[in-house]
C-alpha cells in the first residue's frame, strides 16, 4: 500500500496545491530538506574548519555562540529538488537530498573564496568570513566545503551520484574560470570590455551552477541525456536572468533587502552587466559614464553616485538589463517546456524562475 | 594467451627484477604513467586556468612557452600505483592510473594554496604561481585542480572509484585542517607548542595524503577493508618519516637538491618538528633557541643562523627527528608486512618508503 502511494505520487508530480506564494513555499521546503544534510556535513568537519563554516552559514556568531541562521535563499538546492520532482516525482525529490546539499556547499565554497579575492567585507548583512578569521582560514574553509560537496556525492549510493559528481566537478571548473574572467575584467579600463565578454563571464560565474543544479535534479530523476541538457540550459538562462536582475539591484536596489548599500557596484566601479551595456551603447551618456569610471569614487560623494547611476540609466543600461532578463526568462521557459511538457509538473521550476525576476518589483 | 600472461603476472606482482635504484625506477615509471593522465586533465581546463596549472607543473614558462617540466618526484602517484600492484598485480596498477593522477592533482592544489597562505616565493626552483599570476588566480587554479581530481574519479567506471573519491575528499578536509593547524601554530610563541600538537599537525598535513595514496591503490586492487586501512597506516607513518626528514633538510639540507636555501625554516622562524622537539627539550640550548626565536631573523646574519641551527642540534632536535623518522619507518614496515606478507610483492612499497629516508644521506 505504501509503495502504491509512492507510485501514485510519482505519476502526479507537483500535484500538491500551492498558494500564490508558491516560490516562497518551495524555497522554505528546500531549506527544510537541505539543512539537516548540510548541518550533518558541516558537523563532520574538524573543529577548526567547522567553526568557520558555521559562521559563514550564519549558524554561529564569530565567538562560537549559536546564531539564528541566515544561510541565504536556498535557490540552488530548491532547483535540484524541484527539477528532480518535476521529472521523477516525490521519490526522485527524496533521493536528491544529498545532491541538493552538495550544490549548496559548492555555492558557499565559491562565496568564501570570492569574498577573499574581491575583498568584499559584507555578506548576508554580516562581516565576511575572511574579515573575521583571516584570508588563510577562509580559503581553507572554502577548500573543505568543496571537498565535502564532492564527498557527499561520492558516498551516495544512488546510480546518478557518479554522473552528478562529474557534472558538479566540471561546473566548479567553469565557476573558477568565470571568477577569473570577472577579476580580470575588473582590472581593465571601462572602454575595454565587450558585452559578449561580460555575458560569457556571467554565464560561467552564475548560470553554470544554476544549470548544474537543475541538471543534477534531472539526473536523480533518471531523465534522458536530452532532458538533462534541457534542464541545464533552463537553469543557465534563468541564472543569467538572475544575474542581470542582481546587477540592477546592485545599482538601484533596496539595501535593506540585499544587504548591500545602494550603488555599491558603482562605488566599487564594478563592470556589471548594465554598466557594460551602458559603456558600449555609443551614447553621450556612455562617454560621461566612462569618464566617471576612469577615476575612483570619491568617498561620500553622494551627488556623484546619483550622477553615475543616472548615466547608466540614460545610456540604456537599466532598460537593456531588464529586457535581457525577460528574454533569458523566455528562453528558459522554452527549454523547460521541452523537457517537462506537463504544466503542472513544470509549475515549481516556473515559480522559482519567476521568483528570480520578481526580485526587481 | 595474453590473458594467461596477465594472470601469471598478477600472481607474482613485483617480480620484474629491478636494480639497486629500485625507487628511482618506480618513480620514473609512475611519472611516465601519470603524466599523460595529468596532461589530459589539465588540457581540459579553460585557457585561463590551464595556463596557471601548466606553469605550476613546470610544463610552461610564465609567458606560455613550453618548459622542460619539473613536476616533482611523483611520490604520491607512485604510492597509488605500487600499492595497487602489490595487492592486485599489474592489472590493478593499470586500473589505478586515474586515481594516481587524482592524488597528484590534490597534492598540487594544496601546494598552490599553501604557497599563497605561507607567502612562499619559491617552489621546485621556480617562482611560485601566486608571485607570477597573483593570489586570486593561484587560489582559483588550486580550486580547479581539486575539482579536476575528484571529477577524474567520478568519471572513472572502476567499482573502486566511488569509495576512492569519498576517501580522497575526506583526505582533503584533513589536509585543510592540517594547514590550518600549521599556520595557527606559526602565530604562537616558541614556548607555546607541544610536540604532540606538532606531530598531529604533520600527520594531517603530510601523512594523510600519503596514507590516502596507498589506500586508493589498495581499493583499486579490490583489497579488504582491513588491508586498505593497513595501507593507509603504512602511508601515514612513512609520510611522517618523510616530513621529519624534510624538516631536517629544511635546517641542514643541501639547497641545490631541495630548491630552498640552507636554514630557510630557521630564517622564517618556522616551528618545524626538530625545532619544536628542541624547544620542548628542557635543555639550556632550548632556552637559547627560544630566545633567538622570539625576535625575527636579522637579514644576512649568517653567524646568527649558524648559532640557531646549532641550538636546535644541541637541544637534541636533530637526533630526535632522525630517531623518530626511523621509528615511524619501522611502524610503516609492520603495517605493510601485515597487509602484504610476500616480501617480493611488498618490495616496491618498501623501496619507496626507504627512498624517503635515504634523502638525508
Amino acid at each position: 500500500m505504501a509503495e502504491f502511494m509512492t507510485e501514485e505520487k510519482q505519476r502526479t508530480p507537483g500535484a500538491q496545491p500551492l498558494d500564490g506564494h508558491e516560490a516562497a513555499v518551495i524555497l522554505e521546503r528546500a531549506r527544510a530538506s537541505v539543512d539537516p544534510e548540510l548541518r550533518a556535513a558541516i558537523d563532520s568537519l574538524p573543529g577548526s574548519m567547522r567553526r568557520i563554516a558555521l559562521y559563514h552559514f550564519g549558524w554561529e556568531h564569530a565567538d562560537g555562540t549559536p546564531a539564528a541562521g541566515n544561510a541565504g535563499k536556498a535557490i540552488r538546492p530548491a532547483l535540484v529538488l524541484t527539477a528532480a520532482a518535476a521529472l521523477g516525482g516525490p521519490g526522485a525529490r527524496e533521493a536528491a537530498g544529498r545532491a541538493a546539499a552538495a550544490v549548496e556547499l559548492v555555492h558557499n565554497f565559491t562565496l568564501l573564496h570570492d569574498d577573499v579575492m574581491d575583498r568584499d567585507t559584507t555578506r548576508r548583512h554580516r562581516p565576511t568570513a575572511w574579515t573575521v578569521f583571516g584570508d588563510a582560514d577562509a580559503i581553507l574553509a572554502g577548500d573543505a566545503l568543496q571537498a565535502l560537496a564532492l564527498g557527499l556525492l561520492a558516498e551516495d549510493l544512488h546510480p546518478a551520484s557518479g554522473p552528478a559528481a562529474a557534472r558538479l566537478a566540471a561546473c566548479v571548473v567553469e565557476l573558477c574560470a568565470g571568477q577569473h574572467a570577472d577579476t580580470e575584467m575588473e582590472r581593465r579600463g571601462p572602454g575595454e570590455i565587450t558585452l559578449d565578454e561580460a555575458l560569457t563571464m556571467a554565464e560561467a560565474k552564475t548560470g553554470a551552477l544554476l544549470g548544474c543544479a537543475c541538471a543534477l535534479g534531472a539526473l536523480y530523476a533518471g531523465a534522458s541525456d536530452e532532458d538533462v541538457e534541457a534542464l541545464d540550459a533552463f537553469g543557465r538562462e534563468a541564472g543569467l536572468a538572475f544575474q542581470l536582475i542582481d546587477d540592477v539591484i546592485g545599482i538601484w536596489g533596496d539595501p535593506s533587502r540585499t544587504g548591500k548599500p545602494v550603488g555599491a557596484d558603482l562605488v566599487a566601479r564594478k563592470k556589471s552587466l548594465p554598466v557594460v551595456a551602458a559603456l558600449t551603447s555609443g551614447t553621450p551618456a556612455a562617454a560621461e559614464l566612462a569618464e566617471l569610471y576612469e577615476v575612483p569614487y570619491g568617498k561620500g560623494d553622494e551627488e556623484q553616485l546619483v550622477r553615475t547611476a543616472l548615466a547608466v540609466e540614460r545610456a540604456g543600461g537599466r532598460d537593456w538589463a531588464q529586457v535581457q532578463a525577460a528574454d533569458r526568462m523566455a528562453r528558459a521557459m522554452q527549454k523547460l517546456a521541452r523537457a517537462v511538457p506537463d504544466p503542472e509538473a513544470a509549475g515549481g521550476l516556473l515559480a522559482l524562475a519567476e521568483f528570480v525576476t520578481r526580485r526587481t518589483s
